[in-house]
Parts: C-alpha cells; sequence; structure tokens
C-alpha cells in the first residue's frame, strides 16, 4: 500500500492511494487512527485493516497539501559512507562499522516541494538514498527481527551543504545536512510487506534528466536488518523514526570537475518498487 | 520566573514556582496557553502575564511527576569546545566559528532522574553546559536582536559516551553523545528577564559532592548571541528549541587518569542564578 501525509485544519492526517485517488485513512475507518505516526504504530494488523477499508471509501476530491511522509518524526538518523563506490570518491575507507549521523527533522520537505539554496553555501550537492520508516519500536532490536520494525520504505534526499560539511572546525557534518529544506522524502510510502527484500533495488539519482547515481541496494556495505539493530544500542527507535541508509556513487563532489546543485535544478531519485521523488532547487529568497 | 513542565493525563504542562508552590499556568489563568512550547512561543507578555496570575492562585497539591523544561523540542543543537581550557583539554585549539553538533531530544531526562550507563560503553563522562531554551523563533537573527530570541535559561548536562564519540569511524559525535537519558535538563527554566547577561554566570560540576569544573560563562568563546545568530543561519529556530553552549575545563577524559562514570554516582550541576541539576547514575538493567 501507498501511504502519505497530508495537512487539513486538525493537523496532519493519514491517507492511501488507490490508483490515482487519494483516501484518508480515518474517514475511510474512524477505527484507523488519523496521526500518521499512530498509525504507523499500530503495525500490520492496521495496514491489513486500512487495505480492506480502502476498497470502497470515497477518495478526497478537493486538491490536497502534500507532507513529507512523516511529518514530524522524533528523530532522523543517517548512515555515511555505506557504499564502497560512495566511499571512494570521498577519499574514505569503508567503515568497519556503520558511520552514524543525524539529519535535523525540521529539514523535511516533501515530494515536489522546492529546495532553498542557502545564501551561506556554494556547494550544495544530492545524495540518492532508500529510507526507512520505523513502525513497531523498541531498544536492542535483533538483527533477525530488524525488519519486523520497519513499517516502510521511501526515498529521500540528503542534500548536503559540501562547503559547511567539509570546511568547518570539528568536523560535524550535521550541519551541512540540517538546512531548512534539505530532506526532500517520499513521494510516498510503500509498506514493508510489499517489499520483502530491500536489498535487492535499483537506485538511480536524475539530474535535470541525466543520470548521476546508478546503483542497488544489495551495494549496501551495512543491510537495512543491521542498520536497524545497530541504532538501537543506542537509542529506543519510535514509530515514526526514520533511517537514511546511505548514498551510492556519483554524487556532485565525487565528480571532476565537481557538481553542485544552482536554482532550477531537478533532482529526481527513483527506487525500484518505491517511485520517483523529484524536487526543484531554488535560490533563498 | 522558575517555569516547570510535569506530566499529566492530558500531555505535558507548563507550570511556574512561588517559593516552594507549583502552580498550573493555565488552571491560573485560562487565557494562558497549557502546552509548554506553546507557553515560550507567546513571548514577554505571556510572562507578565502568567506572573500576576501566580501571584493568588491555588497551587498543586498532589506531587508532581517532573519532565525536562522542555519535554519535547523539535530540535537540540549544541556547541562543541567552546570554552578554552576545554579545547585544550581534549587536544583540540579554539575553533574560529562555533563547533556545531547535536544531541537527539529523545535523551531528555529531567532533574532527579536517573541516566543510564550503557551496556555497550565503558566511558560515560560529564559535561555541565549553560542550556538556552528559545521562545521567538527566527531565521537569519541578527546578533544584536539575539537575545530577545531567548526565552528562558537552564542547566544541561551533555553526557558523553567517550569510546562511541572517540573511536567509531566517520568521527561523528552525535550518537556517542544521543543514547537514552545522556541528556539530563533542568531543575527548571530561569525566564530570561531575570537573567540580562548570560556571560557572567558562574557554572560548576560536582560529582560526588566534589568540584570537578569551575568555571563562568565570562570564558565562553562564542557568547550567547552569536551562537543563536550562527545557528539561525543554518535552520529556523523554534520556540522551546534547546541550545547547549559548551562546557568548560575539568571533564573526566581531560584528567589523568581519566574519570568515567560509574553506578551510584551522582552529578551536580549549579549555574549561577538559575539553581542546581542533580542526577544519579545507575547501571543499565
Amino acid at each position: 500500500m501507498k501511504l502519505l501525509s497530508y495537512l487539513t485544519d486538525r493537523g496532519p492526517r493519514i491517507a492511501a492511494m488507490r490508483d490515482k485517488d487519494v483516501i484518508d485513512l480515518h474517514d475511510a475507518d474512524p477505527s484507523l487512527p488519523h496521526c500518521p505516526k499512530a498509525f504507523l504504530a499500530a503495525g500490520a494488523e492496521a495496514i491489513a485493516q486500512a487495505e480492506k477499508a480502502i476498497e470502497s471509501a470515497r477518495s478526497i476530491t478537493s486538491p490536497i497539501t502534500l507532507l513529507p511522509p512523516v511529518p514530524s518524526p522524533e528523530k532522523m538518523l543517517c548512515i555515511g559512507l555505506n557504499y564502497a563506490d560512495h566511499a571512494r570518491e570521498t577519499n574514505a575507507t569503508p567503515p568497519p562499522c556503520p558511520v552514524l549521523f543525524n539529519k535535523l527533522p525540521s529539514a523535511l520537505l516533501p515530494h515536489e516541494g522546492t529546495v532553498l539554496l542557502p545564501k551561506v553555501s556554494r556547494q550544495v550537492d544530492y545524495e540518492a538514498e532508500l529510507v526507512l520508516v520505523i513502525g513497531r519500536g523498541g531498544r536492542y532490536i535483533a538483527e533477525s527481527d530488524a525488519l519486523g520494525h520497519v513499517a516502510a520504505y521511501c526515498c529521500g534526499n540528503d542534500v548536503s551543504a559540501r562547503d559547511w560539511q567539509r570546511n568547518k572546525p570539528g568536523g560535524q557534518w550535521m550541519a551541512g545536512k540540517s538546512f531548512d529544506t534539505f530532506a526532500p522524502l517520499g513521494p510516498w510510502m510503500i509498506t514493508a510487506d510489499e517489499i520483502p527484500d530491500p536489498g535487492k533495488l535499483h537506485i538511480q539519482l536524475r539530474l535535470n534528466g541525466q543520470v548521476m547515481q546508478d546503483s542497488n541496494t544489495a551495494e549496501l556495505i551495512f543491510p537495512v536488518a543491521h542498520l536497524v539493530s545497530y541504532i538501537s544500542q543506542v537509542c529506543t527507535l519510535k514509530p515514526g523514526d526514520l533511517i537514511f541508509t546511505g548514498t551510492p556513487g556519483g554524487v556532485g563532489m565525487g565528480r571532476n570537475p565537481e557538481v553542485y546543485l544552482k536554482p532550477g535544478d531537478v533532482t529526481e531519485i527513483e527506487i525500484e518498487q518505491i517511485g520517483i521523488l523529484r524536487n526543484r532547487f531554488a535560490a533563498e529568497a
């Protein structure tokens, strides 16, 4: 099932797609939660119930304001250098264990939202990533149970101001990756029942139609289940938490000459079985 | 005014202290918000109104469950190496601009809460810090306006698992500083009207009664107003956001021999004009 969040006067609501129709899940079945995080927490049973409910429910006829699939996750964790070719292009060695960092959830942006190029950066780069959406939370999750904690998958762009990521003292990546609008996510979430193996998905990023990144999640150094288990040693995972799994080779800073984003550029991130996340870049006013 | 947040069946509520009495602000004056973030957003007028309201209001007579002063901030930013003596003890040079990193808000813990020493770390350290609570939000805040965006101040402990901060690939600090319970905050917030100059506050950390850190916010390399302005270049600050301003010299990893926290240890962080934040450490079950 394709799930999305949209904005109403009553706050963010969870909806599903039936072909091209958008159906509010709580309106379709009032016993389902209306809040995206509460729905994700309700697990496989709620998903099965929602699938049934949308079969005959009325769709929303007025235009909707799309939100990021999870509009306000408690946390958004990211993995660095998780594809060997990307580690090479940044002159890093493939790490012996996952490199954990994070983006601020305030950077989230929906599909078709405009990424604002900050006045204070001249090196904004793209990073196509498979993103996990946590359903059932937990701490010290065993790797063998980890996929059962993933409710859904989507495409993410780990937009990165390289001059803030690399040229500032202390070597910390968060700021360069957390400017407002630097976390496009979407176009929707595909529930995990439709993606039994997240470790063999074609992933591609196109910049103005030109293929810049082209890989497969089979190339992940640390696979999805390991990441969930590893992160859960540090913090309790909660419903709606997001995990950006890392980007393959082909980013702008790894090219010769380096390629950075400019106003009018459009990125499309396509992941097999998920869809296409499209965003335009514009100068900050 | 001393503000605190506490837990009720209806969610977190904002309250104030009148001597030793705790007074729910919305109960004292129903035109005041009940939600901590909404109250912080309401600015100096709401604070003046609350001060009036608590003069004669009835206090809460049953025991309360204290929460961190801001229970669920959108973001919690931190500054590294912001006291010259701490930079020296970690063999770092004082940075030319603020070192930005963050802790996950899921790590927050109230005054008198128990910090859990994770099974996966053997080097848990303390860091006494002055913490800013943002009231009015904003982006590109001028340094001359910055103090007007700070609603309140409190004490924070930037608890840090040094083995996760230093010995993992990628050099990122977030994970080592974001284990569950690693962000004690409190004991309350002191509203900014009572602290006209946050740049001359005595700050001290005692471990089991012994003074380990003893400095003054006059020693901050980048002062409070500069930090607010600098961070607002990256992200829109929102009501309730927290900024940990950095720790002075004397942390456990800078000592010879190194000192790390063990079950039963108690830290007390005292900042002039604010109060004492006390937390006990225990082994994770």
